[in-house]
């Protein structure tokens, strides 16, 4: 595991600095990313960008900061987490917080109707960081979204195959999605006897269940949000249902969840996105799942959560990762950025990459390079700067990755070991026998094997060499 | 030139939104970037790693933020630029000016000694935007940089030969690299007669002349900073020089000039610098030019500048594109962040990827495709959307690109237009008839053509008319 190391590599110390007692280090709950975390991390945004485009997303961007005014009253009780920049006599801007609400303004500003995209970009939130599972308060977000007016349930299913894809192809097949449905929510706090005021608010001690006993919620719900506690046990019953089609069917029959003609929207909803996902070959992952609530205001309909089955070591204490993707049918947040009102329907899905990350860096076997190049080009004996320089040039020239030491006349055993560390598969090497000759050496660095080639055979050789490699 | 459109479409126009005359837009001096931009970015982002890899560097990445004290005092006169975070009860937080700074944090706090590596991210900067030049308040930079003791201007010659790696990779070959040398301008300053206490705001001064001519820099050297006439104009003399190899000589045999023994060891260094650029291959696109000064405060050595021939069109003017890549030695650095003051050389560069996109924008001949899709899954008759959903999925599992309209119902028309629209090469289209005779229809629908083939062959034949488009 490269986990401890790479650790204390990015986060460092804090260290003072003589000078002004000055406080060397990354701000809280953020932290740099090094060389190996790079060439872990990379790889992952290049898969996560390819399954977005095998379902046909074209990709965009935005600013870092959003006009203050866009985030406020989008994120319910989150919103104390946004960070705020500093008035400097200009306008007043916030961090943006996900990549949702700056994707409802941008189909707002720009009148779109009609737009699926994927972004992938850092969000910032000013929570308490828990770093080694992956939560910070500078994170990356991936994000793929559909707008426009479809079919019931068809672009929402397909965004629970892309999670799927998605775990998949990054090697990360031991996941389940729970899904649940706002409506079907409603429908239980209104037959339970939750005041229409008080749904959101009930919601969100619900969406606590992944982390926290029922009976912790339920202390919330009835000591904090003033809820009966007959209304409370009656919730308690329902949230902790799970099943598949099933259990839809169950539910249907339950003269009680009927009542309520969302509720009824909802079931009728969520059975045709399991058959769906049926189709689309995704429903041996997918469970339906009463207790998943979302935190955030702005769902209006399907929600859904992928959860990694394994587990990550903290203070000595294996602990779930917890979910690495979610999101949600969100109808009417473009139309709060539209002068008339004028709703967008969208939906949408969010990998919580840095979790992935998390994971992959507590469980990566070997270390892998952090750099491409392909060939050192190495001197023998001294005064060879200039051939050096020409021969990793000429390499340059033809696509080949090459580097030289950046001292006028290295010893040859730094150059090579040089080579050895960085993983760097073969060594050119020159000497003044090697220039008077017109040939040069080239060296397997890892087998120590070497052969003479001549000069003018320099690219070819190192072509066919590489390609064995 | 795709440009006034996409230009519309991404900065849009001010909207009020009904509910509380919110403004929807993007903070001044940033924007958003539309999928046609994104795919005009995305392959120049991936040619300047290509080459930062080539050159044998790997990758770090640092928070957006950092404590306001890491950046202050590194930026002379363009500190009043930098953007400042909310005090929201933690710590004080400033968005990065730059990458370099950053860099040298991240070097000072892991002790860091020894280390090249590239970075691609956004800085920001409270700067007057002048949007179709390329100049925005948020902006990407592409940053090689080397740090570490080595033998002089081995490191510096490197930083050179990127920038025309760079620039050639990117099909822009019409470019000059200036080069100059901070000890050159103090020998100058020296010999001319500034105090030292002036050497710093003075340069600030001499950088403005790539963009104002010699008699408003020199106003400003005597009516602001209070340099006399004769001293301004002894200034002005030298800094009109410019050339190659001869220039140096000549200057080394200037006895004025080799009074001052910082302006002749500057001198020397940028006689070797040429050299090297020799061995490298880039002294074709390399001129000494001594008005070159670089506004950053942290230079102590070389400088360079690049600057595109190219022009581009703005308020009906041809003007120049200006420097799209530049860089120095910045020695001190590092030091400042050490708690004993300890230095580690250091030079480097920075790509103005933004400049290059603002003219690369302007003559894209062709909008290019914004998504990847290969296969569109057609309908020709209601209630197929089960068979459809089952194809585009085992076309994506089979790592085939492949979109459904997000219709139970939609009319073929419809769907073969959308095909159209998204330049999407193949459709494949089902029926009744072909779920009963277990076959497809492949078409292509540029040309039309279409056929016929076993349902069971779907993915092999998908295949084999992929390799031919």
């Amino acid at each position: 595991s490269v986990d401890a190391a790479t650790m204390t590599h990015a986060n460092g110390d804090a260290k003072i600095a003589q000078s002004a007692k000055l406080v060397v280090k990354t701000p809280k709950g953020t932290r740099d990313h090094n060389p190996h975390q790079m060439s872990l991390r990379d790889p992952v945004f290049e898969k996560i960008k390819a399954i977005f485009k095998r379902f046909g997303a074209p990709c965009i961007d935005t600013p870092v900061f959003e006009l203050k005014e866009i985030l406020t009253g989008k994120y319910g009780e989150e919103s104390k987490l946004i960070y705020d920049l500093e008035d400097q006599g200009g306008e007043k801007l916030s961090l943006r917080y996900d990549l949702t609400v700056p994707f409802a303004r941008y189909l707002a500003m720009n009148k779109i109707t009609n737009f699926k995209r994927y972004q992938i970009s850092k969000v910032y939130r000013r929570d308490n960081p828990a770093m080694t599972r992956g939560r910070f308060r500078e994170f990356y977000q991936c994000d793929f979204d559909i707008a426009g007016k479809y079919d019931t349930m068809i672009a929402d299913s397909e965004c629970v195959a892309i999670i799927a894809s998605i775990l998949k192809a990054l090697g990360l097949p031991d996941f389940t999605i729970k899904i649940n449905h706002r409506l079907i929510l409603d429908g239980i706090f209104d037959v339970c006897g939750v005041p229409v005021d008080k749904f959101r608010t009930v919601c969100s001690s619900v969406d606590k269940l992944d982390k926290s006993p029922w009976e912790e919620v339920r202390k919330e719900i009835t000591e904090q949000k003033g809820i009966a506690e007959e209304v409370a046990d009656k919730i308690g019953k329902y949230v902790k249902l799970n099943g598949g089609k099933e259990l839809i069917d169950e539910l249907l029959e339950n003269e009680e969840l009927n009542r309520s003609t969302s509720g009824k929207q909802g079931l009728e909803e969520m059975k045709l996105l399991l058959q769906y996902c049926d189709f689309l070959n995704v429903s041996q992952n997918v469970v339906f799942d009463l207790s998943l609530a979302r935190g955030l205001d702005y769902y209006t309909g399907v929600i859904y959560e992928a959860v990694l089955k394994a587990t990550v070591v903290e203070n000595g204490k294996n602990v779930g990762i917890g979910s690495v993707a979610g999101g949600g049918r969100y109808d009417n947040l473009v139309g709060m950025f539209d002068p008339k009102g004028k709703p967008v329907p969208c939906v949408g899905v969010s990998i919580g990459v840095e979790r992935i990350f998390a994971y992959l860096e507590a469980n990566a076997a070997t270390k892998p390079r952090t750099t491409e190049t392909q060939v050192l080009v190495c001197s023998a004996q001294k005064n060879l700067l200039e051939p050096k320089m020409k021969i990793v040039t000429e390499l340059r020239e033809a696509d080949i990755s090459a580097e030289i030491l950046y001292k006028a006349n290295p010893k040859i055993l730094a150059q090579l070991q040089y080579g050895e560390e960085n993983q760097i598969p073969l060594a050119i090497v020159i000497g003044n026998s090697e220039i008077e000759n017109n040939v040069v050496k080239v060296k397997n660095i890892a087998t120590r094997e070497e052969e003479e080639i001549p000069r003018e055979r320099l690219i070819e050789e190192i072509k066919e060499r590489l390609k064995k490699i």
